[in-house]
């Protein structure tokens, strides 16, 4: 049995790896922490939990995390990296933060001053479609965000026939704000309503950006917007091909690409986010616009498991060498 | 290993079944069928179940019923009774429509002629926290409806001491009606909105009443209302109680009800409905209207879990001696 | 050309004051205050506004307010009554506050000690459909609530029929609950869920009961839940007969007690919450349960209008002899 | 008093025409037609109407057409161009479809055979922010699409300074598809999800291409999506400009473009559904991605208002010389 340790579980993403370790067969819980909420039974933060788990949340502690054999860390961008400091190469780390996913300059430009630079090349970012190999022997898991997770894996497959200006309309569910506290995120302000928000000036921008470059430099036009629903990214990529392809053609590439990946759908019919809601998968699907030579893609994630907690589940199941898919046959939320 | 079938997958109970015995560790499903669809895979029907169950829906044959351990039947109500009528006694049965719920009088006032009424007294109304007894030897289950699990499980455990007129203004998700496509169920006449239907005039009063009706006689106001969710039932019972009792002895009362009942969680805190949302559990709490001596119960269930389909595996679990949490410790929903 | 003030714009119920009144023939809006936000643009606050009414919020200032012809008070409980107190006699005053909704000692019993209390008598209950005369001549309003008011137009048609104890079961959108920020009413909390709330300890409890006992003491027990919309309430009564009556002659009854009402529109058909919003109607229908001998009133409003802002215009208009209807005339929202 | 009369009462657009029509102070609604419902009152077909407009539905008659001063036809496409065929020259018609609003080759491309194409030339695309002087004669007026509208005003002022290559990414609340009965649009299936639908093969991409190769062609890739709301549109446009300019420049350039438009609202706030819906405007907004040197165009209008029914009666009151906010100084919903 892994001994594994979440810290962070009073957000939304601590709260998904909970209840998916809970089911894990090779996994025991032995640590839940968080910087609030300390003392009391996690089921009083999230009463569904109730006779599920009502263990006790715990302070932070790096003694607690160095007994795991893998410790989650839910944290804040920020706060994450003064953990990861300490505990790099005492346990095995996923962290689901930004703080391990762009390189120093990026990071800077972008967040703030990095604690710990040297450490950002130990991280190996967990897209398990991309890194899989690396994945299995790293120490610290810098788990890809949730747009990043829907962009990427919708350009992967075509990432060498498509010219390097590539524009994400990307479209959101509210958790991926967390709980906090804000105006903007009530439900006077959510229902009916829908907008864009920080266009061309995301953060999630550089790191789609960033891990597409990986043989030649991509530019990345990336637009989020809000939806009023709880979960789910629906990504919608424009693309110019660098010729002339038919659909046929593609539909088999994009096919290939994903043919042995366990949590790629690759589909005919476009996605709709309530299909991969409560599950690992990501759906892909593209439409082409002949006139103009122009690849439409189109993929979703549950922002909160694919594009955040469950991810970080199976990058642990790689790392330590289990079967890729334990804990992961999710049962889809539909309807 | 049972060997399982389920008849109607192309609905939601059916649906909600599927994902559910693909994950219990002593099924095998070895027969899904349904009146629409055939020849189709699930997954066209429900893309969501892509990779997760493309079985080729069969027709509906009685003799692919007889060699199963147990047979789910999640179809209207009416059609349901043909099938039982043919395989009472071949196969195990577990039916989740309405047709063994009532006496015959009940049934055919409400409903329609009974096809074989001599089979009513041979069904257990499959409540297990009431008859998990009856239900390990029973050969026909009749599952009970959504809205009668919130009200009775809200509402057993004060029987004793409220008197017999009994109040229930019950709150559920459209889910509950089915995929049927009926202008009242488009989006534009759901969102924004909420109604009462079917006031003191709905079906599943006279199950509430009957099953109540234990040692004396009840008597049930019942008013459904629709909720703009998919998924979810809240009870609010009202009920004058006997004599004089506090919150301190009703809370005892409650707790020692179903101290032993594996899906029934009690609190002071009150129900939210995406607390079980995705779960087998029904919450029950409630308060008292000390000027009036009126206790106010609350309960919430998901309509097409404990409400339907998941009581329907509790119920095999039972009938086959099988730990009664088998397949049943979900993931909440929420957020 | 009556000269208007509104103080409290910032909120809901102001915002909808200020577009009720920018359109009313007979109104200049010459006052616009608030606690909040002083000296920035409405439009600002409320970006819907923008080129609809830009005019700068301006501090509180009740020598301002005594040169108009009537205020209204958009203002928490609590805080209205300091301003009461001060303006009382030099301006009339419509306060959509609880303050001078109920009698001292119930009022210092739900809410907090009052300032004025010898001008609690002085206040007009201002429900059209009960003290149309008592409103013409008033110097202030209190303006119901929107819980008081869908239930008291519901009760009253039958209040000499019906026995005197009464359950509502009322269901409200969230913006009854303004735009405070509080966890609980976070888009994540409130979408796909429902819940009930201060069952039997609601503080509009007391303004129902206190607002039916006009000729005998009646009973209420109240229970309000928060639905997953923006706007509108439904109430559900229950209430015994005394007698038997017929369905025919309970519509004629209901009928002919709003004849000359122009914004209650009496149906056999069941009311729902997209009837009436945007409107200033309160749609009621009933059902009767034969079995029981009860009677099963339904009602309808929005919060915001009937149940709050033009509620108070309506006021407005009786108090200056305006035409009832005038300014009032609005169009539905749905779809 | 104009003469008006609307045929296609049946659907939203023609309900929205009713309210608006209602209210306007120039107007007498002479005629309301349907092919359905025909005989009974509107108000049975929209309970909200009653009391509000209990008219029947007339069948559709063209020697009652012709005796209006304008007729609105909120027909399907194809059904429509038949009455306009018979009605052109004898009334003034404002058409809701699309059967005027491309050029003959185009219109049988995407929809059928065109039954009175010589009367293509004589319609004006009702957009008033373009077309206003043509408007002013016309005697039919091909009223835009609500996608269509949404894009074009998003682009018309950069024309001059982008590339021709424009993509649109739109997003639509379910209004948009009309009351249909079809499974898509149940509840159950638009409640917490999303979807892209005819992505680069939807009906608006050759209005949009068509309107805007106004001085030189322009290519537009257009892909649409659903929203789980009601109403409102959203559209981001993506476009490379064709130098270099800051943000400055080009805020200035859209603000003097709509600088005479009372329903276009610039800002540099980014635009939100909820702040025009129930109204007749256009919020626009733009962000500038420098690194691509790519212009993101953001437009919101209410699909049923400005994007349909209230742009139609903007339409009418140039037309016949009205002031152009008669009728249109429309409350917004929110909250």
């Amino acid at each position: 049995m892994l001994r594994v340790g979440i810290v962070g579980v009073s957000g939304f993403t601590g709260l998904e790896l909970v209840k998916l370790l809970l089911h894990h067969p090779w996994v025991e819980i032995d640590y839940l922490a968080a910087r609030s909420h300390v003392g009391q039974p996690l089921s009083d933060v999230f009463p569904s939990l109730k006779n599920i788990c009502d263990n006790i949340i715990e302070p932070i502690d790096e003694n607690k995390c160095v007994n795991l054999d893998v410790v989650f860390l839910a944290l804040p961008h920020g706060v994450s990296m003064e953990l990861v400091c300490k505990l790099f190469g005492k346990v095995r780390i996923i962290d689901l933060s930004a703080d391990f996913r762009l390189p120093k300059d990026l990071y800077e430009k972008w967040y703030k001053p990095h604690l710990c630079p040297d450490l950002i090349k130990e991280a190996v970012y967990g897209l398990p479609e991309l890194n899989r190999q690396k994945i299995k022997k790293a120490s610290l898991i810098a788990n890809p965000g949730c747009y990043a997770t829907a962009s990427i894996l919708a350009v992967l497959p075509f990432l060498d026939i498509i010219e390097s200006d590539i524009i994400i309309d990307a479209k959101s569910g509210v958790t991926g704000a967390g709980k906090t506290l804000r105006e903007d995120l009530l439900f006077s302000e959510i229902e009916a309503s829908f907008k864009a928000y920080s266009p061309a000036s995301h953060r999630h921008q550089p790191e789609i950006q960033n891990v597409l470059s990986l043989t030649e430099p991509v530019n990345v036009t990336f637009v989020p917007h809000l939806l009023p629903i709880n979960r789910g990214i629906l990504a919608t990529v424009y693309a110019k091909l660098k010729s002339f392809f038919d659909e046929a053609f593609l539909f088999e590439k994009l096919q290939k690409f994903y043919i042995n990946e366990p949590f790629v759908r690759v589909s005919k019919n476009l996605p709709k986010i309530n299909n991969t809601s409560g599950t690992n998968y990501c759906d892909v699907s593209f439409a082409l616009d002949k006139e103009n030579n122009r690849l439409i893609i189109l993929s979703v994630v549950d922002n909160l498991l694919k594009g955040a907690s469950s991810q970080a589940l199976q990058n642990m199941n790689i790392m330590f060498g289990l079967k890729e898919e334990e804990g992961l046959k999710l049962k889809p939320h539909y309807p």
